[in-house]
């Protein structure tokens, strides 16, 4: 506990409770944990433990009633807690904060609200994938085609549901990090007191286990000064954004009248004053928009830990309004597009039309692929598509409109069957490796996805 | 202005009250000049525009009042401000948007709002400056000399006057920053509509004098999707904070009880509950850690206008939050590296000891300078010195110590007048070029000092 | 000048000779002028002076014939080119570092470098703001329709000149801040020594001018650890980035089969090997992934710099690889979009059909405005027309062609020219406030661009 | 394969043979797994991948021989290898690249190249490890004392074996980080073709096992468009040179003339041609230097991958260079520290003079805890405390020579033991809680991380 200085512009850079005020749940588990834990080693008698509890939970209710006295001058969540408990309580809440100073106190406090917004985004990450699972499930059973695109440009039909499941493995690696963050973070810094480690006879493990950590830290000093829990977990969410704008941006492309390939609805556009049928995907551009503000959240805060001398400095104080920001953000943004995709209504017909398009010549390269697959060289059979490519495109006419005779003029491998491997159903069809949009494969990857997604929720 | 759907994620991603407004001054400033413009043009007659100015005067009172019904239904601060009037003056007050679009207005609001701060932070820094200049002025009347640091290591004796000057220098650079991204962002964008530019006979270069901005912009559509204002003005403030992280540093190193340079005053440090001297220097790193905030700001408003196309794109609702975070962040910054300064306690016997001390022989440098004035080439000087200072460490002398027969024993070129040369106040005095730290330099650079800051404040 | 340790792992981070080497023109001229000056003030012989700088022209002769021997145990560009002065000419080569410590002239190597690169990077952002023009004025001689977005979803019709003419604005203030930043960088800090200053009567102001810097630095200290220089160009290139990716991202969009709005030449697009119709935007989309990496740049140095005690530190010597890295990327990206805009084919007729589409009504704005100049209050106005719009669409109509009799049902203001207004000409037309699309704006606009660009280049 | 326009900026920015040969083994030894997969698979003749395999080999011995021709118009490796092939084996060298494209070997080669460089840099942070643990047991020998700091001021006395011990605990860490993102690198995307999936009868998960991938991909298109495992790497690497910045930067303060706790060898510093007893730490700065450099790589590859629609885009070509640089500066950051502690002579007098410098009241504390663990209030035992240090100071007194009777008068429960709990060896005794800083804690904990590193190594 420190006793600021004067200054109003020191007590304006210095007071923290206007937003870390949100960690009470955590303050006040925090400190049933650290009470429980010395009635268990004797350092506080029975009833004290109990006085101190029972005035715990009024301020509990105080808060939550809204009618607790939250004072500016008590500068912090912290102090403000264990103030209003000695005021409830009398005398005997002073002896709180025996074996504990605020150091370790903030930093577990801070884990704990980590560990469980964690467990919460990843839930949000569930319903996401979950909304990614059903629209793959109802394209897969209306066989939607659409083109996939390397540098913006049409290159080779896939099926709709095999785009979204690519979405769907990103989100899956994005759970793995985050449940590493989360482990990470719940390691329990209690007991290390201000650095050295306490002088009283205080059991970490057991204030671990109270408060549901994994394990207790090994080492004071890294106890107070370590916040590369936090860092990891706005990296993860970082990663998390970037997967995110991935699929909003292309909700915004899919929704404009070039593409037309989906209208969102209403409940997740905004509309024109004047143009009832315009739908403007604000909820999509502003995830876009707001990943750069988890990027610079993580970079703050790296920044802010960059060459520190340890143990605690008070630049640490920043971890809080990044990690806050951080975590809202993206729950956000995880909402707003899984309400999107739940009414994203898909233009199947237009998806089709791209896929098949004569400007495309999405089908060249099955010829070519046709080609090796009876022996020639692949960079010869790319030279000889190329130019048949070459003269359809002269001619104004697709590849199948050549005829079989100009087909097969091009090498003796060439058979009738050459014909059929140029429709869309029959390319889709030949991707049938491992990892391919084959109607077989993605129906095995998407009763593969349900059951790791509805094992993971 | 948009209608937003339903969906209760959208609702919060998209609602912008609680931030945007901080706006409202601008806002009204920018709809009285937009009115009174309209109504110079004859598009609105004198008794609307009379009716909508004290309409507006109302909106203002309330607001301060903080009687105005702020409604998060009305998204905000443009659209809670709108209906306000309309609710007072009736069905004309509608009239204010006439040759106006939310594009054009939202980006003046910004700007207005940009160009007022930058002012004032001009003054803050100007503030600081103040305080380094007189704490330098009086350095100089005590002569109080510290050695400089490179690689933290004791350098060479300079004045404490000439080491705040070097601060003051790159503050003077921040300023020219700040007024150079006020003139960028004092262009008015009143006129340019959604984005191609109105329909009404608006005249911006009014507008835009009006507002005291400095001109109107040129083009519509970069009118509204143009915010490289507000990066440029994250950029200056990133630099500055490099230069107040610079600043903060060498106080928390001062004031460390190694170095014992300086004492923090009571006033802007804080102390322990229970070592009455301790006083930690919290205020100082607070300006240290935020630095990496507003260097996150800056990276989060780079991302969120990255490779968007022309004209407006939702992404752009991210300038606000990051803008005024980052201005709030310099003017604290300044504010407490102010007060840190003006309650600032230097300890000139701690510095004079640390710049004469044995183990630095800060003073080699100044025998080889010796020896290469008087023709010897400088390598070989600097070699001849080496020896010597080697031999001196061995005997656990100071270069003094060794006598004037083993200095002149160097080199022909050694006079008598070598001793005098290897006292502190000799190696101040030597360095008389411009730039240098010598006594009647640095009194030169504190009157020009002086001279400019009182101009430009 | 140090004399770095053995490990080799502190070698192999400390040596810069494979980088620095680029600065070998600003070394030799920065020893050039620093001799010159000795000379000038009597502290080297005339004959000295000769002798040096006939030396320093056969270093210069050797490194531009390649025969220069780079040894990597000089670490770096100075040393290298100061030994083999040595070795060309005799001690005397020793006399060149009279007066002048390894710490300003690297500083002054630096700044002469990036005040340079900027000036030679102001002629590309010049060469590219001439192409634009070029292709605005075509565009503008066929009067090119195209719809501006907003949110990617169309918005109104704009002249293809006026949309091209907005990305030049953007560039224009990219000028102006290149310039801020040479100007800035244009201070030199030759004669500060160490930091302390120069022992030796060296005249700064001098050297500055012989340099072609526009003044010395003002203080040893600052002149030896400012980099905030190296930092407002990063920003600046960042910024310039910023708006080289949104072109970037508009000729990606454009050159899309979904778009179809221009299509790119051969000679900077990438083939497929078996698809000759098509053409990847590589050279744009690796502008656009290019962008971070400058980002990242500013970053890099940002950090480098936060909290840094003066004076020097070997952190600074991270300056180097960021600067040379950003100017290179920003110096190529302004090449291929040069390129890119000289081979670039629009399609006239695209474009006007996605400003005309039935789906767009594009021009309901339009109708709203002659409401609103006829009297009707804005909101009415609005509300009005959306009415209409959702009718015909249900009908699967134009506006204009409900008829005049349903046109004139909205208000009596309505009269029968109402008709005019919904073409998109006559939209165009009226958008002729300064800053507007209307084709009389836009032909001085031009005129006006045209001036400024030849006179600023 | 692309073929490349041939505007010269173009060329410049499209080629990358100049980092990406870097890749050659990664691209050999995917090749040979391929080929060997594809024989297996009875795509190829057991002849042809024979054929192939020795044409490999033959290309890995020019490679290393110096002798291969490598080609900047074959713009990258993979291509550059390609040709080389068919050039040493003919026709059927073009058979290599049947049922694979650039896009999926581009990632198989790039995922192969960090999971070999993390399984490296694990070894490098396990060296660094081994020397603090080494430094660590060495300190603990000699029961070396210093003040921990918090707020860089003197806190309470701990054992240098702890505090070294601090640094190991967060490496342990940043292995785990290593780790994860190595096992989420090692799925391998061969298999995917350009991203449909491969129309060939191609064996991903033989692939995966040949190239000792953990498993293949699940998604052709996440195959070929993912690049979160190099954004994983790059934070993990971000967070450990948060670690190493922390550790650099008291190596810096340390070895500071103000603090002098430690002396680093000449083989990892860099002396002054002057001062023969300077010592400047530019190992270590330049590792706190480098801090930012990969905090911009990060932003750079997060910035590069946002909002980029599936799957290829060519912006992701800037995945390599931020990849390499930042592995290469993490490992020669890890290289340098390791050195730096091996030759590190710590000075235990200056450090103890720290611990129980009168200034300080280290120890304070103790008596406060003191007279808590008796009963008394922790808040009321701080302010007695507080009161008796202020007598303390204005006496210029230690605690302990107030004498017992004053620390008596402060409370009954004050004891005669309390003097002994005043000495620095009493105060690390009594922090005998798990974490602290007790001699019998330090000794197990030393004991526990020997046995942990000595396994994960």
């Amino acid at each position: 506990m420190g006793i600021p200085g004067k200054d109003p512009a020191l007590s304006a850079i210095h007071v923290s409770i206007d937003f870390d005020r949100r960690l009470w749940r955590e303050d006040l588990d925090g400190s049933r944990a650290h009470v429980r834990m010395l009635g268990e080693r004797g350092v506080l008698a029975p009833e004290e433990v109990q006085t101190i509890l029972a005035g715990l939970d009024r301020v509990a209710a105080e808060i939550e009633a809204g009618t607790f006295p939250w004072r500016e001058a008590y500068e912090d969540v912290h102090l403000n807690i264990e103030r209003r408990l000695t005021e409830l309580v009398g005398p005997v809440g002073g002896k709180l904060h025996t074996g504990r100073s605020r150091n370790d106190q903030v930093a577990t406090d801070l884990r704990l609200w980590t560990v469980r917004r964690l467990a919460e985004l990843d839930r949000e990450v569930a319903a996401l994938g979950t909304q990614l699972l059903a629209q793959a499930h109802a394209a897969f059973e209306r066989r939607t085609v659409l083109p996939f695109y390397t540098h913006l440009q049409r290159a080779q039909p896939v099926l709709l549901a095999h785009h979204l499941l690519a979405h769907l493995e990103a989100l899956g690696r994005d759970r793995e990090r985050l449940a590493a963050a989360r482990e990470r973070a719940a390691e329990c810094p209690l007991g290390a007191g201000a650095g050295a480690g306490s002088g009283f006879p205080v059991d970490p493990a057991r204030s671990a286990e109270l408060l549901g950590f994994r394990r207790a830290c090994r080492n004071s000093l890294d106890a107070v000064s370590a916040r590369d829990f936090a860092l990891e977990t706005l990296a993860a969410l970082s990663i998390l954004m970037v997967h995110l704008s991935r699929l909003a941006e292309e909700l915004i492309l899919w929704s404009s009248q070039e593409f037309g390939f989906v209208t969102l609805g209403d409940a997740v556009t905004t509309g024109s004053s004047i143009m009832p049928q315009k739908r403007n995907p604000d909820g999509a551009e502003l995830v876009r928009g707001k990943t750069g503000r988890v990027f610079g959240a993580l970079q703050a805060l790296l920044v802010a830990n960059k060459a520190l001398p340890l143990a605690y400095n008070k630049d640490l104080q920043e971890d809080k309004e990044a990690l806050f920001d951080a975590v809202d953000t993206a729950r956000l943004s995880l909402r707003v597009l899984t309400a999107s995709l739940r009414e994203a209504h898909f233009h199947d017909e237009r998806m089709r039309e791209a896929a098949e398009a004569r400007a495309g010549y999405a089908n060249a390269t099955e010829l070519a692929d046709y080609l090796a697959a009876r022996g020639m060289p692949f960079r010869e059979a790319h030279a000889a598509v190329r130019a048949l490519v070459e003269q359809a495109r002269a001619e104004g006419k697709r590849l199948q409109d050549l005829g079989l005779e100009r087909l097969r003029a091009i090498s003796p491998v060439v058979d009738d069957d050459v014909l059929a491997c140029l429709e869309t159903e029959a390319a889709l069809a030949r991707r049938a490796a491992p990892m391919g949009t084959a109607p077989e494969r993605v129906r095995e990857a998407l009763a593969e996805a349900r059951a790791r997604w509805s094992d993971g929720d």
